[in-house]
C-alpha cells in the first residue's frame, strides 16, 4: 500500500445531505447493508431471503471484518441442538443470568426487569427469542452450518443463575478441531451464500454519510479509494453493521472505561457509525464498555492487522508479574476479566502499576505448551517470536525486559521495572511454585473455574495432578518473557436501537429508514461477557430482527424513482 | 411541589427547528447564555462587559446550579496573588503537572504535547493563559472578589511535576473561615453584578432545542413550567453552561467509567446539552470521566437536593470497612481518588465487593470531630442524623448495619454483610489501632500526603502525635456507622469545543453560533482532579474566552430583524 493508492478512502464529514441536492444516484436497492462482517453478512442474507434486493457496502477490500479473525463461536440460548438433546434453557433463567452479569450492582430478582433498564430487558429478551431461529435459518440456507459445542461452559457457569451452564455455544461446522479458524469458515460460507443468492456486494466502499429526505434516511454516500463518491439509495432501509471504534484512539480515550492500547478488531473499525449515527440525531449508549481481552503490547503499539487477542493464555509453569515482580491476577481468568487487571489505579502514586504485565515462562512450558493459535505468546519454533524476550537466568531475563520496556516508555508513561524486580520475582516464583505443587492458588484461585480449564491450552501430560493450570517454574533457565496489556476485541457502544434494530433519537423514536446491528450499535450487555460467542450469537439474532423489520417498511417511491 | 405545578418543564425533543418555520420570537439579544451557575454567570458577565446585550436562561427557579452548593474554590495557575507574593508558576511547569495527571499512562515529558492529544494540550494552555485574567476581571468589576488560600496544596502536591504545590487556590473573600459557604457567596455576588449590569435573567426557562438558520445556530427554544414555549434568538452566539449529566441515570450508566449512584450536582444537571449538542452534530468527548467524590448512600438513593459530596472525611478513630469487615482504602485520600475505591471489580465472584463501604467511628470521634460541613457523616447533636447507625457493641452495630443494608438490597445487587463480619472487623480494628498508635498506616499510608491533612477535619488536641489522621478506636461502645458509596460532583464530558468554547462538529469545525463552557462540555482534564477548584478555575477561564470569541462574531441581521 502506498500513499498514491490507499486501500480505503479517508474519512470525510458525516453531516447528512438532502436527497434533493441534485447529486447523481449510483444505485438503488430495497435494503442497503453497510459492513460485510459478522453482523452485515447475516443482515444482508436475511433481507435477501425475504425477497428484498440488497446492496452490501464494505469499507475494506474484502469481506469479513472482525469476525473473520475470530473463532466464530456463537452463543445461542435455547438453541435447536440443546432442545434436541433435551437440555432445558428457559427464557426466565436466561434473563436472570444475563441481568446478573450485565448490571451486577443492581441485579434484583424481585424486579420485573431484574434490575435492568426497560430497554436492556427487552433487548435481552430479543436475544433469547431470535438468536436461535436466525441461526437455524442460516443453517437451512446452507450459509452457516454449525456444530454444537455441547461441553463448552459459559464464562460464569458456576453462578447459581446459570441454569444452562453448557450447551449454548455453536461453531461453524467446518472449523478445525481447535476451532481457531471458525471465522474464516463462517465468513467464507456466508459470503458464498451472499453471492449465490444475488446480493450486490461492493467492497472498498467507505460510507461517509447519510442521504435524507426531510427526517427520513433514504440512502448513503460512500467513497472509494479512487476518490469517487457514490450515492446509493434504499427503498426501505439502511442497515449499518460497521463494527466498533477500537482503532480510533480519540474515541477510545474519550469513551472507554479503561485506557486500553487498542485491540484485535479489524483495522477498519474506526467508529464510523458513531459519527454517522450521531449526525442523524441518534442517542449513544453503552459507550463505556467493550468486549475486552489481553493483547500483546508490542503488536498493539505497532497497529498490526494480524494481531490476535489473547483468548487463551497457555502454559502451566507460567505467571504474569507486574513491574514490581509481583503476581496481581489469576492468569487463567476468562479474557474479558483478565483484561481488567491491567487498569488498577494506585491513588497513592498516581499510576497504573499493572498497565503492562510481563508473562514469564520456563523451558518446560516452552516445550509443552507452544502454539500459534488464540493469541498465545508461547509460540513454536519457526513462528513469529519478535515479542519473546529470553534469558539464561532471571537476571538476564530482567535485563532484557528492562530494555524492551524502555522502547515503549513514550506510550506507557515511562513504565519501568522497579529496582527490586528480580528479588521480588524470585519470591513470587517460590510462592507460586508452592501453590503449583499443592494444586491450590491461595492468592488468585487459578484453575478453580471451568472456563479456566477450557482455555488452559495444551500442557504436559501429568495424569495425577489435580490442577492442570499450574506447574512449578524451573529454578534454572532458560526463561522467557513477553509484554502484555489490556485491549478490546471490539467496543460495544454506539447508537441506541430498538430490539428490531431501529436507531432511536433522543426521545426513543425510531429514525425512519435507519437500522443498526452489531458492535457499531449499543449492546445491552453493558459490562458483561456472558460466554464465548456472546458477541456473534446475539448479533445474528439482531440481524434477523432488523432484516424482518426493514422488510416490513413501505417501499419509498422517491428513492426508487430517483435512482432508476 | 405538586404534579400540577412543576418547578421545571419536562424534557422534550432536542431536534433543532429552523428559523423560518413561522414560530413567534419572544426575545433577542447579542448573546444568549444558557445556565446560571458557575459557568453561565461568568460567561454572561464577561459578555455584558464587552458591551453585548445578554439574556441568561436558567432551568431552575433560581440561579446557582452546582456551584451554589460548593465551597467555590477556584484553581487559577499563576494567579495575581501568587505573582504578587513572588511564587513562580511557569506555563511549562503547569502543563507538565496537568499532563502527568490527566493521561498518566501516556505522559511523556519528551513529547511536544507531553503525551496529551493536540486538543487536550491546547485546552490546558488556555487554562493557564485565561483563568487569571478572567479572575482579575471578575474581581475588578466587584462580581467575584477573592481571598488567596496561599497554603492550600494541590491534590498531587508531592509529585515532582508540581513546581507550584501551593498558591493556586482562591475563594470568595466573604466566605466563612472554613470556606464551606463559598458557593453561596460567589453566586450571590455574581448574580448581584449581573442584575446591576443589566443582564436579562429568566429563570425557570428550560432550553429544549436549538433554532438554526441552515447550518448556523441562531437561537433556542425554552419551555416554562406553565407549558409555554419561548423562542429566544441571538445575534452573535448561544453559550451553553448547563452542567453535566449526574442526575440522568441512563446517561450515567451508559457513559461513565464506574457504576456510580448519582452525585451532589444540582438536580437540574440531567445532560441537556448532551442531547441538544448532539442534535446539532457536535462530537462528544471525555464522557467516561467525572469529578468524583464519596457520597452517603442513603441520600443518593433518595435523590436529595441538599446532598453534599463527602469532601472531607472527618474523624481519627474512624475507618471504612467493606462487607467483609476489611479496610480496603486510605479513608483520607482526596475525594476524587477515594471515590474510585468503591468500584473495584472481583473477577472471581463477579461482584463489586466495595460498592458500599461502612464508615465506623467511636464515641471519641463523635465527641471531637462532629461537623455538618463538607458532607461529613459524623454530625453534631441536632443535625440530621438519619444516616447514623448506632450500637453499644460491635455486634449491635453490625446488626444495625445489616438491617440498613437490607433496605437497599434492590439497588446494590443484594449486598449484605458476610457471616464473619464482626470477627473480621475486630481484627481490622486491632490492626488499625496498631497503626494509629505508631502513626504509620502500613496498609494504606493514611495521612502521608499534605492533602490528607488539609481535609482531616477537626480532631482532638494531641500535641505530641505525628499523624493527626489516626487514633485507636475504643474497645468499648457506643459505636457509630454510616453507609458510603461513590458518586460524582458532576460529570465532565459532553460536546467537544475549541479552546474558545466553539462547539466542534465531527471534522473539528466550529458549529457557527454555538458555544459551550463548564461541565456540560468535554473537559481536557480526562481522568484528573488536579486540585481543589480545578473545576471552577478553568471554567471561569473558558467562560472568559468564550465570551470574547462570541463577542467577535458578526451580528446576524436575520436574527435581529426577526425578533424586533
Amino acid at each position: 500500500m502506498t500513499q498514491e493508492t490507499p486501500q480505503i478512502a479517508a474519512r470525510e464529514s458525516a453531516a447528512p445531505v438532502q436527497i434533493d441536492d441534485g447529486a447523481p444516484v449510483d444505485a438503488v436497492a430495497d435494503i442497503v447493508v453497510v459492513g460485510g462482517g459478522g453482523g452485515g453478512l447475516p443482515a444482508a442474507l436475511f433481507s435477501r431471503w425475504l425477497g428484498d434486493e440488497v446492496i452490501l457496502l464494505e469499507k475494506a477490500p474484502e469481506l469479513g471484518g472482525t469476525a473473520r479473525k475470530a473463532a466464530f463461536w456463537y452463543w445461542v440460548p435455547n438453541n435447536a441442538a440443546m432442545r434436541a438433546a433435551g437440555v432445558e434453557d428457559r427464557e426466565e433463567d436466561f434473563l436472570r443470568y444475563v441481568a446478573r452479569l450485565s448490571r451486577p450492582h443492581q441485579y434484583d430478582p424481585a424486579s420485573p426487569t431484574l434490575g435492568l433498564s426497560e430497554w436492556e430487558y427487552t433487548m435481552c429478551k430479543a436475544v433469547y427469542e431470535s438468536a436461535s431461529p436466525a441461526t437455524e435459518l442460516l443453517r437451512e440456507q446452507d450459509a452457516l452450518v454449525y456444530r454444537h459445542c455441547e461441553g463448552v461452559p459459559d464464562y460464569w457457569a458456576e453462578l447459581p443463575e446459570d441454569k444452562a451452564p453448557t450447551g449454548r455455544v455453536l461453531v461453524p461446522s467446518d472449523a478445525r478441531e481447535t476451532m481457531s479458524d471458525g471465522g474464516q469458515v463462517g465468513i467464507r460460507t456466508m459470503s458464498a451464500a451472499a453471492r449465490r443468492d444475488g446480493i450486490d456486494i461492493r467492497t472498498s466502499h467507505r460510507v461517509q454519510r447519510l442521504v435524507t429526505d426531510d427526517d427520513a434516511v433514504v440512502g448513503v454516500e460512500a467513497s472509494t479509494p479512487d476518490g469517487m463518491s457514490h450515492r446509493v439509495l434504499a427503498r426501505k432501509a439502511i442497515i449499518f453493521a460497521t463494527g466498533g471504534f477500537t482503532h480510533d484512539k480519540e474515541l477510545r480515550q474519550n469513551f472507554l472505561n479503561m485506557p486500553v492500547f487498542g485491540g484485535c478488531a479489524a483495522l477498519t473499525n474506526e467508529g464510523d457509525f458513531i459519527r454517522i449515527g450521531s449526525s442523524a440525531g441518534a442517542q449513544l449508549r453503552n459507550l463505556n464498555y467493550a468486549w475486552m481481552c489481553p493483547i500483546p503490547l508490542e503488536s498493539a503499539v505497532a497497529g498490526r492487522a494480524d494481531m490476535s487477542g489473547m483468548f487463551s493464555v497457555a502454559g502451566d509453569s507460567m505467571i504474569f508479574v507486574n513491574k514490581h515482580g509481583k503476581r496481581v491476577v489469576n492468569e487463567k481468568l476468562q479474557y474479558n476479566e483478565l483484561a481488567q487487571a491491567f487498569f488498577t489505579w494506585d491513588p497513592q502514586t498516581g499510576e497504573y502499576p499493572n498497565l503492562v504485565l510481563i508473562q514469564i515462562w520456563d523451558q518446560a512450558s516452552q516445550a509443552n505448551s507452544a502454539s500459534d493459535e488464540y493469541g498465545r505468546l508461547i509460540v513454536p519454533p519457526g513462528a513469529d517470536d519478535d515479542h519473546v524476550i529470553t534469558g539464561a537466568t532471571l537476571e538476564e531475563l530482567a535485563a532484557g525486559i528492562a530494555d524492551r520496556l524502555a522502547k515503549y516508555a513514550g506510550v506507557t508513561g515511562g513504565l519501568k521495572l522497579s529496582d527490586d524486580f528480580v528479588d521480588t520475582l524470585r519470591a513470587t516464583i517460590e510462592r507460586f511454585n508452592g501453590f503449583a505443587a499443592r494444586g491450590v492458588d491461595d492468592d488468585f484461585h487459578r484453575g478453580e473455574r471451568a472456563v479456566q480449564l477450557l482455555f488452559n491450552g495444551v500442557v504436559r501430560d501429568e495424569p495425577e495432578r489435580g490442577n492442570p493450570t499450574m506447574w512449578p517454574i524451573s529454578d534454572s533457565g532458560p526463561y522467557y518473557a513477553a509484554l502484555v496489556t489490556g485491549g478490546t476485541l471490539d467496543t460495544k457502544g454506539g447508537p441506541k436501537t430498538s430490539p428490531d434494530g431501529q436507531v432511536l433519537d433522543d426521545m426513543d423514536r425510531p429514525i425512519p429508514g435507519l437500522y443498526g446491528v452489531g458492535n457499531c450499535v449499543a449492546s445491552a450487555s453493558a459490562q458483561a461477557y456472558w460466554a464465548g460467542g456472546a458477541t456473534l450469537g446475539p448479533i445474528i439474532g439482531f440481524a434477523y430482527r432488523a432484516a424482518n423489520a426493514a422488510h416490513a417498511e413501505p417501499a419509498r417511491q422517491t428513492a426508487a424513482s430517483a435512482g432508476t
